[in-house]
């Protein structure tokens, strides 16, 4: 295994069940949970480095000018990003960092991050997909089908991204991206130089300390 | 789930316990064993079509002009291949195949199966195969030091493969193995046209069907 933390993107449209599946995974696994930054005032008992970075506008432009998001969007008049360096500096720890982020975000982290994992939630059917968005109850009959349409469309984007999970139930999620992270550490691809570097050595102690 | 089998290739240098792997792997699963042919004579209870599928010299180079073999080899005298249309036929029918194999084999096969699942296993350390060596016996000190120099050798062929499994014990090499076959199952490259196709049905029936 690489002493590099792996990037894991768990993404897919909205009504998918993306925070659900994540919130399971993280009371499973060693994985950590990547904290968005925001210009958004906090809510009563969010804590800053928690729930988000709270930052005001001038400090998230600057970081923004510095580079420092994977990716940003404004919604609703505020703010919202990833903030690069914190994810990096988790990685290159070791620790395996998850990312909950809608399709539009995923896009612009896989130009940044070339080597994480994405992997597209989908709902078991787009009837389960529509019903799952009526009962989310705060939306007008034509703002939940401007959803529905767009969580439609943006299933073409699946192109994008290494894995696909249907998100029939949560424990088979789970298991299914729990194996594609077991595998993901096997990859030729992210462990190479190390066998070769220590194959003069014990291969199993260097690979899995 | 796309309906074809996945051809898993399971490889690596002489004494990293491949064998020991394909056994245990396929007790477990529903995976089906790619049968050898050869020009060998059978010996004593060998059955034709179980253990190999036994043919006359003129039959088998026949089947290698007719370009039947994923790869073949001489040796002592012999000629041993794995059959391109038996192995085809299994993946056509939604089998998942296993086909053991040492790495210069594995090589040829790469280049005709490209959708293959190649898996490299490696010895939990050099100290291990040479040892795993040694207990074979049926070796002269010299003939010894030249296989575990050959098997040193190949690891670098280890860049050729998809996934590299350290066989520490066999059941967390099985573990392994079979994470790295559901994790390819989600694999976007091998569902795309699938979920695509069915974006408008019911999507988990129709990959999972």
């Amino acid at each position: 295994m690489s002493n590099k933390g792996i990037l894991i993107v768990i993404s897919g449209p909205s009504g998918a069940g993306k925070g659900t599946i994540c919130k399971a995974l993280l009371e499973k696994n060693q994985y950590y949970l990547s904290i968005s930054a925001t210009t958004r005032k906090p809510r009563a008992g969010e804590v800053d480095g928690v729930n988000y970075y709270f930052m005001d506008r001038d400090e998230f432009e600057n970081k923004i000018k510095e580079d420092d998001f994977l990716e940003c969007a404004e919604v609703y008049g505020n703010l919202y990003g990833t903030p690069r360096s914190k994810v990096q500096a988790m990685l290159d720890s070791g620790k395996d960092v998850i990312l909950e982020i809608d399709i539009q975000g995923a896009l612009k982290v896989k130009d940044k991050i070339e080597d994480g994992v994405f992997i597209f939630i989908l709902p078991p059917s787009m009837e389960e997909l529509k019903q799952r968005i009526i009962k989310r109850g705060s939306e007008t009959p034509q703002s939940l089908m401007t959803r529905f349409k767009s969580a439609y469309q943006e299933i073409n984007y699946i192109s994008t991204y290494n894995y696909a999970v249907v998100n029939n139930t949560v424990s088979d999620a789970v298991n299914k991206i729990e194996s594609i992270l077991m595998a993901e550490r096997c990859r030729v691809d992210r462990i190479k130089e190390k066998i070769l570097d220590s194959k003069e050595g014990l291969i199993h102690e260097q690979l899995y300390d």
